[in-house]
């Protein structure tokens, strides 16, 4: 296995990026190749020990920024280390594409560099939902790719989900469920309504609709929707979290004995931290492109770049491209009899 | 100032609603009528001490339950405490209209007992959307009565909240904000794309798009949005807090030093609680119709029927529906110049 990471993408480029790669490098036999400035990339790598063979530095001259409009930039840039990592799957020289960078750029480099799975209408970016109390994860798909979508693109996303979970994330007949405004058939918007007919119709765990306070109980191993209402999704439960942490924090710091109570507190704060940690989880697959890419938050900290590698390794080891690719014939079927 | 309370909606009809208005009552000089079975209303009464002059009951013999269709049951149940109490508003026999009932059947009603203002094309229902640490609530129009909408529907959102911020609860140009998956004025659907621009010609204080993350924290006092989404952000928040909540208490009942800390913080976590407590809120006002409607939660307790009784008050007073009448000819102006 051949990983190739943009050393230039996100807010912490490239100090986390590169010691990420070199924590993950410690424990996987596989080869590292970070992409970008040889000059900065070399500055962060001599502050470690590390294997020379297993991670190797490919020189970059330019940078996508998250400034530069996406499609654009692909087309200009192709100097930078995007460009350049995504080239690599595209030759052969690797087998799975890491980035924290523009999010835009990336759809838009594996449409044009890796091109869509035939069949696929519109590649999707799938994130890994943490829901509490250690009961692992569900896929959210599109969670922000395409802001507007067909109700064939909620199929696509469904099955690729599917595949996803199953063959990456080890869930057996993973259960899908479609975002809507009420369990009943007959809710929601007219799109919402033509792809509650063709997920009844496919051979996925379809569970049915389900309401958006179900979410975060992990109601479905999947869960689907178009990428305006899975950016919302996303977001929101990052600015809830955020503000329900803040709120006990300036709750149990007001008094004395709320100080003593919030002490003997602490390895539970921790804890509870912890489950809401968004490194630990991996990054957010991108499918539907003939190749694995995986982006990660922009904010990555070296323990998320780590985890995203090694969390990484199955979507590219257990050929979840080829398996979509030859559930194309079975969505078209369903497709078609609408 | 006359209130019709519909005595047989919601899950704990009519125990708490009764209750509800009986406490309500005790500190408002106003005239309260109770719609629905006589018999029930009136065995909840008579556990309470109450001016009988100033708590009417109006009988009806038929309910609007969850399950029935919305346009049907108005249509067809016309003995029911939905259509009666509607009905008063229309015969100007009261001046507010509350229902914790069958929100579909609410908005029917207004709609066809009602009718919409003129000029609006789509009424709305606006929630308040509580901000944690005592900031206040934000108002979240649309918040799930139409599915689907056109850019000029969401102008009429954002005009309509703005005039209920300033009418009602007080506010002062009130900010609007638009959600929408970032902040760039070129991000969105085509139909966000072009309300945004609307929203930018119009006389309101329009602040510019909101990402999802940002709307707990107050960002805006009006949040605009479409049903579809407006409705994901009130469950998915519902949803949130009830797991995280749900957290803390697994986390610290585990372990007797947790406990005893636990048992230092338990003022405080009464005072979180007392944040998350929808009860204290009101209702969600239905803006857009000819008449003054405030829908409650299906599960409102007796406080939360007392308090939205208390605060819809300013509703009916304070002349919202002819402001919002007064607005339509500068929308108007707005669309056209699209």
């Amino acid at each position: 296995m051949r990983i190739v990471v943009d050393g230039m993408g996100g807010d912490n480029a490239p100090a986390a990026i590169v010691q990420g790669c070199v924590d993950a490098a410690a424990v996987i036999s596989d080869q590292i190749f970070i992409v970008g400035d040889e000059s900065l990339i070399y500055k962060e790598l001599d502050k470690y020990k590390y294997n020379h063979e297993q991670i190797t530095v490919v020189h970059a001259s330019d940078v996508i920024t998250n400034d530069d409009a996406p499609v654009r930039a692909v087309r200009t840039k192709t100097e930078s280390s995007m460009v350049k990592g995504i080239t690599m799957i595209k030759e052969q020289q690797a087998d799975l594409f890491i980035s924290a960078g523009n999010t835009g750029a990336m759809m838009a480099g594996g449409l044009f560099i890796l091109g869509r799975i035939q069949g696929i209408d519109r590649p999707a970016l799938a994130a890994t939902y943490p829901i509490l109390l250690g009961k692992g994860v569900s896929l959210l798909v599109d969670s922000g790719a395409n802001v507007e979508c067909k109700p064939n693109n909620l199929l696509e996303y469904a099955t690729m989900g599917s595949i996803y979970m199953q063959k990456v994330l080890d869930v057996d007949n993973p259960s899908v469920g479609l975002v809507n405004v009420g369990s009943e058939e007959n809710k929601g918007t007219t799109i919402i309504k033509s792809a509650y007919e063709m997920l009844c119709r496919s051979n996925l765990n379809f569970h049915g609709n389900v309401e958006a306070r179900d979410v975060p109980k992990g109601v479905c191993d999947v869960i689907v929707c178009d990428g305006f209402v899975g950016n919302v999704i996303l977001k929101l439960t990052e600015g809830l979290a955020w503000s329900i942490l803040k709120l006990l924090k300036v709750k149990f710091t007001t008094g004395l004995i709320s100080k003593v109570g919030a002490l003997l507190l602490a390895g539970k704060f921790k804890e509870i931290k912890a489950e809401f940690d968004y490194s630990e989880y991996g990054g957010a697959p991108i499918l539907g492109v003939k190749g694995a890419m995986v982006k990660m938050h922009g904010s990555s900290s070296a323990n998320a770049v780590k985890n995203t590698i090694l969390k990484g390794i199955p979507f590219a080891e257990n050929n979840v491209v080829q398996v979509i690719q030859d559930s194309v014939l079975e969505m078209e079927e369903v497709i078609i009899s609408e």
